[in-house]
């Protein structure tokens, strides 16, 4: 987080930087990168805010949330990578300190045992509900910026995103 | 990195699954910020592949890129935070393992030996030089949009980061 308000924005001067020192093709760019990583920070201090009060990482949340939006509250662990864009190993170490949280258990898949599936206990399902209630109050409701704002945001990242290969 | 291309745009599920539950006024706030998240993932992936080849984190190459910037190539550990927008100890823990690897020296103040100053060593100037070229050929002048939007996601994120009061 800002320590402390700057005069000036600090991604403005960089780009002045870049274009005194003659990178003027990359300075748009550089700005654009440099502000969604600064963007980011902003958003998840708050968000590991209010994640922090109910024991959980947006990494965490992003799990559970999407095992209480499928029908069975469950999901094998490929699947949930796929969707998160998340690698295997990543889901595993989520997937095992969620278990330690007696918040998911694995079990494996009614038909085909090979398949491994994560799923939402009682509890489980019980906080990601209290947690999705605390960010939508505390984070998106009141993202920083105007309704219109938000859309022309979700549409420019959804081209970047598109452009990355991610769907 | 996304492990595969998505047949659907996962956000836009994310979003149509909270206006299902009737978060309808949390919704754009949830998309936007995941898309700033996830945007982030991938910007930070690029880079990351490219300072690996020069045995640098963003974090370190951020640090170095402003100590080249000011005029005596060396300014002090707070203004450092200031500008990044870090904080302190995680300046420290930067200039620590800049200082490892030899690209800066710690040296006090010429005036006021209380303050402790960064600057950059002959082969750390030399490195941010190379680590710019090579961030701005790879990743800034093909961030991903175009010429527009990415005029347009600064100025949206410029809203946002001065709305959390970084500027």
């Amino acid at each position: 987080m800002s320590e402390q308000r700057l005069p000036f924005d600090p991604i403005a001067e960089a780009r002045r930087h870049w274009e005194a020192h003659g990178w003027v093709d990359a300075a748009p760019g550089m700005a654009a990168v440099t502000s969604v990583m600064r963007a980011q920070q902003i958003l998840l201090a708050r968000i590991d805010d209010v994640l922090r009060e109910v024991g959980l990482t947006f990494a965490r949340y992003e799990l559970l949330r999407l095992l209480g939006f499928s029908s069975a509250g469950s999901l094998p662990l490929m699947v949930i990578g796929s969707r998160l864009q998340v690698h295997p190993t990543s889901v595993t170490s989520v997937v095992d300190r969620l278990e330690e949280q007696g918040l998911v258990r694995r079990l494996p898949h009614a038909t085909d045992r090979r398949v491994k599936l994560a799923e939402l206990t009682d509890e489980g399902r019980r906080l990601v509900d209290d947690a999705t209630a605390r960010l939508n109050e505390t984070v998106f409701q009141a993202p920083g910026l105007d309704p219109d704002d938000v859309e022309l945001l979700i549409e420019l990242l959804r081209r970047l995103r598109r452009d990355a290969g991610d769907f």
